[in-house]
């Protein structure tokens, strides 16, 4: 069970964190762009080179020390097919290190289309004789607003090849509660959605008693998020918001159990690009070693994180 | 406006169907796939070779008898990069013959990655002082579980470079009621969905009185469609669902206004694998002109709507 590997490698780092590898080319020294741009001008073959460079100096600043890296797709999906090629190089280069890979793709269709999703991100293709993997994650995010048929249909794939899915229950953005919120019969929306979660989970929990079906869990709504904690006691939560958008550890301390498992906390520009700010610019004297203040920022998250974290 | 070009478009050929280019291997004929598993094997580009030779036989045989083609990217992102590939050519050759191309993509998610995902899809992306654009699309699909700032930073790119949105507000798979049919004080969530959507596309009203924010409503809840069509009187309807998922033309016929406007209406399987059928095989002779079932299709489903649809 992919769950099981995750929480193993909570457990060994001691450390819930996830980093989320949402590279903006803002963020990447310009020892790295320069090189590029030299080499491909300035087109998206450049910025992509550049994005993946990029994300191997965090990788590599980091791998012992956090369980997971959460790419998000749109960032690359922004540079067309060159960026989708730097997706895949990124998540085969952290899977090398030992990383759990959580991609961010937020897929939503149904029936045969799902499937296909489902072949492409989690499961294998088949070409005549031979199999394929496309984009080689071991988690991926769903968003389930067309219902069981847009998630039933991975959930073979997850069987097969032992990997895991976070289903968007209650997101951290101001306005989630537009549709999520509403109440139908005094219970809001997501709670439905994190019971339909549950059971959508039900066939592959693992030895810690939780499933390799999760459910992604905004950090910026605590009563909510303490809800959905009892609500579905087999549900590992993939937890944004911390940081930029406003979560604190002591809000999404409700999204952890007695044992401090439960959820796996996400942090993207917060440790992507702290060499940016000033509080870690001590860090790194050159440039070049600008990922040691990812590596240091991932280490204070574990540090506010456990503040509020039993045991 | 986009919606406006649509609906000369449909207006044009007098045929409301939009063709859904959701190739499958099996549906290839044999002449195209051997082909390209002789130059490149069994593998993922030679699939997407013959995807995007696949679906230029089809467009060379109906550009001229319908508005629009959309490509589902599921279909090519199953085969990975190489499928995407095939994706961004067939968009290209669609707009080539002046299709209107809508990408079934159903991204979803919020803010500045939601920006991310509209620079990639209908907007620009700069690269320095170089702009680029991703996937040429002029319509995309959009999921809006997690709310308004899910889809309102794809508003200002439609402004900007004439593009356009359906949203989903009531699919045509048969558990979509599980989270959109909910009654929230008596109201079903689609239809609380359908009021944001008229907000989302209230500045985007072309001279039609239709806005470029359209609504994705299934063929197959005749009854919900009829309300929506009401409560939502500038937004124009992509109709999933007929034929293979048994919406009839009778059915979707309340998508429709007075004017025998207001929809466009899907098929896939039932255009671009008629060759398949044998009701279609008197179309053509020789395999290499299988595509003419297509054209065939294409007719009698334009007949089976006008039949069904005022004027």
């Amino acid at each position: 069970m992919i769950i099981d590997k995750l929480i193993d490698r909570i457990k060994e780092t001691g450390n819930p964190t996830v980093v989320g590898l949402d590279p903006r080319l803002n963020y990447i020294p310009q020892f790295i762009t320069d090189k590029y741009y030299a080499k491909y001008g300035h087109t998206p073959k450049a910025a992509a080179k550049s994005m993946y460079k990029f994300n191997k100096y965090i990788i590599d600043a980091v791998y012992d020390i956090v369980p997971a890296v959460k790419p998000q797709i749109a960032m690359y999906e922004r540079y067309g097919i060159e960026g989708l090629k730097a997706y895949v190089k990124t998540c085969e280069y952290a899977k090398l290190k030992g990383l759990i890979v959580i991609g961010d793709i937020k897929r939503s269709d149904i029936a045969s289309t799902a499937e296909a999703y489902s072949d492409g991100h989690i499961g294998r293709v088949t070409v005549v004789d031979t199999e394929y993997e496309g984009f080689p994650q071991d988690f991926i995010t769903l968003n389930p607003y067309l219902g069981s048929d847009s998630v039933t249909p991975f959930l073979k794939d997850c069987a097969a090849y032992e990997k895991g899915l976070f289903v968007l229950a209650k997101t951290s953005n101001p306005n989630s509660g537009e549709i999520q919120d509403l109440l139908v019969d005094g219970v809001p929306i997501y709670e439905r959605v994190g019971a339909l979660i549950e059971k959508w989970g039900s066939e592959l929990i693992g030895q810690y008693g939780f499933s390799s079906v999760g459910a992604v869990v905004g950090a910026t709504h605590p009563e909510q998020a303490k809800r959905l904690r009892e609500v579905m006691p087999h549900t590992f939560f993939l937890v944004p918001g911390y940081g930029a958008q406003g979560g604190k550890a002591e809000d999404l301390a409700v999204c952890f159990d007695k044992e401090g498992l439960g959820a796996i906390v996400n942090s993207s520009r917060g440790i992507i690009a702290a060499h940016m700010k000033d509080e870690y610019k001590h860090c790194y004297g050159d440039e070049r070693n600008f990922a040691q203040a990812a590596r240091q920022a991932c280490t204070d998250m574990k540090n506010d994180l456990r503040r509020c974290i039993q045991p």
